[in-house]
């Protein structure tokens, strides 16, 4: 068996057998397959794909390259959510803390921003003294004390994955249904979850951007999970224009403590609970969706999501009198509004254009060494559906930096869409697959 | 522009700008695009193919990396051939002095052989005391002097080819026809060639193995070098079985001789007259190819292609005695008949059998670093369309070293289709392929 070999009968369509992804990934890993061999491969997996076995062996193999989360200590069923990543995503803060409310142990392993889109872990840093990198038993205790952790992933858990993406990340190979697949099904698997809930977006401030690319992925996800024998359910949701009304990290999180408080945008609220929702029902806690969904409404309105999120923010060594009084996070030196050029309503908002102006602000990264300001971003005040009058605010640009700030202005103006007729109110959620195979 | 950019947009489809197809060949030498970069472009073009722009800049930028053969003082038109390789192919020993001997100027670049495809280089220097490593200028004096010289590659000519190629050949993109074509041109067009034949082998023992591939190969190439100013016909010929009567080096030598002599296999004899005919027509020699041929028939008949072999021979340091005296190039010490099983005709020989069968004698390399042993090899004696009785030989194995002698014997036993129909005899010239845009 040679990686020449591998290579070329993946390029020709064939099969792969166990045995050959194996010595592919592992002898990446030990150096015995070269750099440039690995991406060929790469390249050739984007334009052939993997069946479900070959998926399935190599998320298998990258979960085996790296150590795992002990998280046997911690009673009660174990339910994370990954979301594909998208603008002003800030749902993470309200699920965990929803589900963990409801009795679901919530072990979150999140990651950072990186270009357009943010990170779960720079929102919560923007609360003074939060840390998100802990030890595999501090996570155990905080899951166990607390109900929920948000950390990051440990460099040990699989390496194959970091050393591809790596790979992939400057071979043009990301975008490939398998590989996606194998990376985010390896590491969640790595964290000892009983079940997982999958949040993929859809638009354009989303990775797939279309319907059909998202129900692919999503597909693939859950068929992949099931095999590998981790309940999952996958939700499509809309990220056409941004969710909620922020972007940018502290000002992201004021908006989830003012969900998580009873108030916020619908859109937020909504799209939390129906994820919240699925994470108590495939945890056991409740025998149908519907029944979760009014189960996650009562600890959110009873205020007992965000007693959880304020014991969270203390046990992971944050300042915890913020979540109450939020002007204790940080905030930018200035605002600036952009106002509309005409009368008419908002009939669109390009998520990806606000998030390419967040990230010029310096919200965001370009590259992962970049540092963040948490204060920057921006609020939209003006959402899909509004009526305005030529001359009222559409948003609100918070800013420190004047480098940036007139593109990021003209970035914020030109991704309004203004339009004569108000638009069709839609729901953000698109579609819920669940495996066929498995009663969840 | 960066090398991510490139893969992605060659990756999705799009048609690459001259300058981005340069910026990642001349990036790649230069270290700024990493290996890994390259190998990834280079599977995204097995996928995707090249548009004949694209391949044409390709083939320009790979010339342009490197040094370039100056012939100026040459007089005369200058007239290579190229061949994609195969079993028994000795035929540029009897094109070159033909053509020459016509009044083409020949500055044949040749190569070694790698796997079951026998070299032109190995062959020649089977005759002892003959070299082909010479300088620019010795090769223009050459030419000068006899009309014609095989010599091998300088490193100074193409070496993006040939870094290129060292990375295809260990990431299964091999067997890409823009890749192909920029790699053969560039190094064609290094040698300042005035026209060029080009023998696209079909079959069994060829690089193509279907008419289909072959033919869109044989396209590009034509295509490709109108593109680039050079004049080029492609012929599309049979390799399902060896090429003659002989593989093996020194055996070869022998039947280029026998058939410069006026003997000699008559496919060998024909094919390699179409090919000198087309050289002779395309170096403005004769007005048509029917006349060319006849002209190449000529100087087979009088000797003077054999005449200018026997000069060839002795200035490139060769005994050309032997070119008189075939008894004075190595032989085996050892042959072993190899016999028919039952009475019949031959109705197929596999020449890629064939060729693993010389290979396992010695006769050729696995790896480039390989030592050859010019002797061993094999003689066909019941070629394909003759009548054998059950122990009439097939074949005699000429060889040395008995560790491969068995398995050689089995192989070129099993190579041999016998029949009770004797086959309808074929011609070895499938098809003819000019240029439509340019009157050769």
């Amino acid at each position: 068996m040679t990686a020449y070999e591998i290579i070329l009968r993946k390029r020709d369509g064939d099969e792969l057998s166990s045995d050959e992804i194996r010595f592919m990934v592992e002898g990446f890993l030990a150096g015995d397959v070269a750099d440039y061999q690995m991406s060929a491969f790469l390249m050739a997996v984007f334009f052939v794909g993997m069946t479900d076995a070959e998926t399935e062996t190599l998320t298998r193999v990258m979960l085996g390259s790296g150590a795992t989360l002990d998280l046997s200590r911690v009673e009660g069923a174990k339910v994370d959510k990954h979301s594909t990543g998208g603008v002003g995503d800030k749902l993470s803060l309200v699920i965990a803390p929803v589900a963990a409310a409801a009795g679901v142990r919530v072990p979150m392993i999140s990651g950072r921003g990186l270009g357009h889109t943010g990170g779960t872990l720079d929102k919560l840093e923007s609360i003074p003294g939060l840390k998100t990198d802990f030890a595999s038993g501090d996570v155990a205790r905080l899951v166990d004390e607390v109900g929920m952790a948000i950390v990051g992933q440990s460099p040990e858990v699989a390496p194959a994955d970091r050393r591809m993406y790596a790979l992939r990340d400057v071979t043009a190979t990301i975008e490939c249904v398998p590989l996606i697949v194998g990376s985010i099904l390896s590491k969640k698997l790595a964290a000892g979850l009983d079940a997982l809930v999958l949040d993929v977006k859809v638009g354009r401030g989303a990775f797939m951007g279309t319907l059909e690319t998202a129900r692919r992925l999503a597909q693939a996800l859950i068929a992949t999970a099931d095999r590998l024998g981790l309940p999952a359910v996958a939700l499509l949701t809309d990220m056409e224009s941004p969710l909620g009304r922020t972007v940018g990290n502290a000002l992201e999180v004021v908006e989830a403590i003012d969900v998580l408080s009873g108030g916020g945008p619908p859109d937020v609220r909504e799209t939390s609970l129906a994820i919240a929702a699925r994470m108590i029902h495939l945890a056991g806690l409740e025998p149908v969706p519907a029944a979760a969904l009014v189960r996650a409404e009562a600890v959110l309105t009873d205020g007992s999501a965000l007693g959880v999120f304020e014991r969270f923010v203390a046990a992971q060594g944050g300042d915890a009198a913020a979540v109450r009084d939020p002007s204790r996070l940080p905030r930018a030196a200035n605002t600036r509004e952009v106002v509309s050029p005409r009368p008419g309503h908002v009939v669109a908002i390009d998520a990806l254009e606000i998030g390419l102006a967040s990230l010029g602000l310096g919200a965001g990264r370009t590259t992962v060494d970049d540092p963040i300001d948490p204060a920057v971003g921006l609020e939209i005040v003006a959402p899909v559906g509004a009526a305005v009058s030529a001359g009222d605010p559409l948003a609100v640009v918070h800013w420190n930096d004047p480098t940036g700030i007139a593109a990021a202005v003209d970035r914020v103006g030109a991704a309004f869409a203004l339009g004569d007729e108000r638009p069709e109110p839609r729901s953000r959620l698109i579609e819920v697959l669940e495996c066929e195979h498995r009663a969840p």
